[in-house]
């Protein structure tokens, strides 16, 4: 059993990969929740989404919304009621966040309904959001507190991140089956995804984290940070505000005392030896996910790695 | 002043005339509301947006929903989502429902929301919903009862109406504004609406009937029917069904005891004497608004008669 924890557009590449790995079979993703808020009364869930319309083909290659997307809805919002459309509602991302909101109002839950989701789009990849409860994300910068969507959209990621909040999280219980899962799981992979607003959510949860703790699988992470920057988002930045070292050496700082191997990109290899040293297994490989291609390979990589972890570990007990 | 009580795409055609005539600045329009249903989650009032839409000039030529409409929201949910759309959801006429949607949930009211789509949209003519309140137009049949809207589009009129029940009517109040108005008018004009589901259900407020009843004002129906039809909709199936003439003197059997003058088409001449012998003041016209011209004369023709039967009154009470 694999259990991964995922975001958006770097995390969704790998799982994608790892929809068509040989493990598809065995891989339970766990999705970011903490990005998600409401626009206009719609419910907003990016991460989900990002990865759903991924696996199902039609996301747009920007890397979020649908491919061949337009936005006559939006432009009405826009044009003839005065609204601020800083977060792009594409008019068949809308059915999306339409459809998903009149069900969290009959009471159905986000699990269920990423559940339902992925029949209605022929994913067969198992998908849990994270929890069911609201948890948002809290940029606290010198002008003030921002939602993660405010301070990445709306204010171009141009504020100082002095400090982040994992709102609701403290309280909020997992997603029914992620406790479950992390407990059989033998591997527990970190997407290449932001570790502060993607993964960090995630772990935010406490019950989570302990778990992945005291859990007998091996947790791996993808390191999202090639060469000094990312391939898409805010984490660089972010990472920097908030006195990380932008390096796989940071990831791993980030993730202290959870993992046990990570995976770097060639570009990286420098930071071979100071991680081995570190206690950690490290694999150098190629990070970029450019095509499907290297999206399988990359995850098939992965779980043979965690995988080649594990049988050294039980060699070494034995 | 001059109240007009409307519903859909017969009654918005003589609104737009109001709105263009030289009593434009006189008049308050109260619309029907017993259409509005909700379609996954969102609030959608059918004859407040035809009337705000043909107001605007922004109405599709078919008689409702916006000009140059794409429906790619909708394609979203039918061919992934798997959801029936019998009730067509065009994605500009979405940002509407959206938007309307989002602050009712904010306990904005009906009322309020239909003046600011007004000022948003360049409308200077007075609208009021009916009813903050929710009412619903249902069809009783042998098939069992259904909602205005499904009777019309889902079920294609094929039903025939035993009843119809204003659901929620007889402990509705009206919109703040109508019974000041009502008590203001000089005039009330019943437009050439359906008299059963879009006329019907604002009479059906008993304070409201009680009003135009005692109210000062001449009140004169413009007859949607003219050569035993209507140029769009059900009223005459219904009103066969539920044994009402279909013609003005049908007309003039339904808004009993209402009515001091009634406005027929050249093509029911006939009915002139037949209309006059109960008492009636008749204007003989052409009541056919098939440009803005012809809408505008219409109103000119119909507040000018309204008038006169008003001194004519006072000349008989001198």
């Amino acid at each position: 059993m694999i259990l991964t924890l995922a975001g958006g557009v770097g995390g969704s590449k790998f799982v994608k990969g790892l929809a068509s790995s040989k493990h598809k079979e065995d891989v339970t993703v766990v999705i970011n929740t903490g990005d998600d808020f409401e626009r206009f009364g719609l419910y907003i869930s990016p991460d989900i989404d990002i990865n759903l319309y991924t696996l199902a083909g039609l996301i747009h290659e920007q890397g979020w919304g649908f491919k061949d997307e337009t936005y006559n809805t939006q432009n009405v919002f826009k044009n003839l009621y005065d609204q601020d459309c800083w977060f792009n509602l594409g008019d068949k991302d809308l059915a999306t966040h339409i459809y998903r909101t009149h069900l969290l109002r009959q009471r159905i839950s986000l699990t269920e309904i990423t559940k339902e989701l992925c029949e209605k789009l022929g994913i067969s990849l198992k998908i849990l959001p994270m929890s069911n409860d609201r948890i948002a994300s809290y940029i606290h910068t010198p002008e003030g507190r921002f939602h993660f969507q405010e301070y990445l959209i709306q204010r171009r990621m141009s504020d100082q991140v002095l400090k982040i909040e994992y709102h609701g999280a403290a309280n909020a219980s997992p997603s029914p089956g992620v406790l479950e899962k992390i407990a059989e799981a033998n591997i527990i992979l970190f997407a290449p995804s932001n570790p502060l607003v993607s993964i960090g959510p995630i772990l935010s949860l406490p019950v989570i984290k302990d778990a992945i703790k005291k859990s007998k699988a091996r947790v791996v992470a993808v390191s999202p940070i090639v060469n000094g920057g990312v391939i898409k988002g805010p984490a660089d930045r972010m990472m920097r505000d908030m006195n990380i070292e932008v390096s796989p050496a940071g990831i791993v700082d980030y993730y202290e005392g959870l993992l046990d191997g990570i995976v770097i990109d060639f570009q990286d290899e420098q930071y071979f030896s100071e991680l081995k040293n570190r206690g950690l297994e490290v694999l150098v490989t190629n990070t970029i996910m450019d095509s499907d291609e290297k999206k399988e390979s990359l995850a098939n990589q992965v779980v043979e790695f965690a995988d080649h972890i594990k049988a050294k570990a039980l060699k070494q007990n034995i």
